[in-house]
């Protein structure tokens, strides 16, 4: 198990909207800069998945909105591993204000695995040394 | 009970990442479309909520993505009420291809009201009249 | 010549900004809806131009900003053309408030056209029936 | 006059479209993220602007999109003010692809001031300190 960095996000003007806090699907997005961080943290960077023709389509999104982000403020967004047996992925995050480490939002997303001609693959199977480095993920938040 | 009708979104081309498909992020966005949508149909809309100081803000998100949806395509926005007791409010959607009627993503949002100064209220004992319009909704989607 | 009909589109929730208006992003999006609908309403998708191979990308924006747009407003998105040589385009744009005619924005995008092996092509020379339909666009915006 | 340092952006998945590449209505957003970054570097942040009641809201845009930026590369967006006569502002930014300083997007936006009552106001007269900081950002992008 190796240990991951947060991924630091500094609140954009054109994220909030007119309730002044960040609009809600920001933090969907925000889920995915942490994971395409965590994974890159392990070697495993997007650009390269793509390359060898493996895709990771989100097929489920779950959230919870605890606190308000606003303009002016910093999250630091930490990922980890809840499930992942080689065909289904799920992440979890925690998003948390980096000023006084305030939990804003919690979730989690599901994952499948695709191959270049769009079908599901195991990717234990297929790319076993993706599945090791996915493996090797925390399965839990550091402490902040 | 009344009747509410789909809302209807054209799939835009800044709505696709280079996976050749819709962003996953614009589902939570085309759940507010449907949302606002079918409070309007009720004659309450946002900017009179805003307007006397409510807020709705969304406390949780919850999606499954079924199925792909591509630029070009035009998806249908059905909105109905999964719970509602004047405190908290639960709005479950359904997204669907207007070309065939494949489901492509179901899921829900959860609220809660907030008063001009921030704070929870009641909606069934503060503006009775939003809450009997909102319990007027259909709970459940309208066969397409 | 031929008519082109504006493109509508309801100001959504997610495009306000604290500011409490539409962020500035969004009229170059709103450009973009434009240009998409009247394309296609000369027979030219950008899906039929995708599967040819052809890319239209964006390779300048001018946009003026006169009245803010808010939520809850509908704005209408007129479209003409500027400048059209089969190498390069000039698209025009305003951006009037459905309610009263008020116009909102103003603007400009240049583009180009790439082929398959996203190298400069000429419209005129290797997709005449594209650049004869291209030309058929208005040149001037119809009176609301 | 005071040096600038850039803003650094990671390009993200959720910024890319289907022509693979970043869609263009980012320049602008990234041209925001400058902006705010230089602001805040003379001691003048949004939030402290917008707590004295001054709004700066966009009123042109204009960008050259020179070279296409992708998903996995990192941006420095430079910032220079073109036109500061405390009534209007024009603020020029340079995006440049940090790892080999190729230029990818140049433009400007114009700003003006309101005031508390959403009226224009002359910066010089009503807010000096907040004009001087404003004439101290520099007047070109420092080499890179």
């Amino acid at each position: 198990m190796q240990k991951a960095t947060p991924w630091i996000h500094k609140v954009q003007y054109y994220e909030t909207d007119q309730m002044q806090v960040v609009h809600h699907s920001n933090f969907v997005r925000w889920f995915e800069e942490g994971r395409i961080h965590a994974l890159e943290e392990m070697g495993i960077g997007y650009d390269r998945l793509e390359a060898m023709g493996i895709g990771i389509p989100v097929i489920s999104i779950d959230a919870k909105l605890v606190k308000s982000v606003r303009f002016g403020e910093t999250v630091k967004i930490q990922t980890a591993i809840e499930k992942f047996d080689g065909i289904r992925l799920t992440v979890r995050y925690r998003i948390v204000r980096a000023e006084d480490g305030e939990i804003c939002c919690t979730g989690s997303t599901g994952h499948c695995f695709l191959g270049e001609d769009g079908r599901l693959i195991s990717l234990k199977r297929k790319y076993p040394e993706i599945y090791e480095a996915i493996q090797k993920l925390p399965t839990d938040f550091e402490p902040m």
